[in-house]
């Protein structure tokens, strides 16, 4: 997936998710996120998504077309079971934030 | 700073930094972008920034209380060279976004 993700015009729909782990398990971890963002990708109106990782901590931005996209991935079975194994096992806290992208800008060399 | 941020209740404003990295004289990015967020954490309105790096990749999000402190950010003389600096030096590539944030939700365990 490029990085930085390359999406539409705005407006678009930003949802960061900002993280502490645990550090358990995290083999299983780095598989089961590879696994939904392959998920989500399948997805209407899922747009890409930008996600670093360091042992102790996680940030992950994801870009959608709309609140109705956003809505149908919250839904998803498999991505529900994962964010009740992420609580239990892996995330000692963690903030989601939903904004709306206003402008954008690019720079290439 | 807090990880993540403890940001106030929305709306405020998300700047997203999406970069490719040159890896170019890195420990001299890495300095200066420590002097720019003890710089920005000076600024009226600022809310706090939630970075990672790895040696390719940078994801920064930095929290702003409304436009007109984003305006007087991008205005400070210090940020102008390091941003000069930042794209003759240190970035391939960036995607810079702009977003209200709308909602927000915490989880500690």
């Amino acid at each position: 997936m490029d990085f930085p993700v390359n999406t539409p015009k705005p407006p678009y729909i930003a949802v960061i998710f900002t993280a502490r782990l645990t550090g358990v398990e995290m083999d299983t971890y780095g598989a089961l996120a590879t696994e939904l963002l392959e998920k989500a990708a399948t997805l209407d109106g899922f747009l890409g998504e930008e996600a670093l990782r360091t042992d102790e901590r996680g940030l992950t931005v994801s870009y959608w077309r709309d609140e109705a996209s956003i809505k149908a991935w919250m839904k998803d079975a498999e991505h529900i079971a994962a964010r009740k194994i992420g609580k239990e096992k892996w995330y000692t806290c963690f903030t989601t934030r939903v904004a709306k992208v206003e402008r954008a800008y690019d720079f290439e060399k």
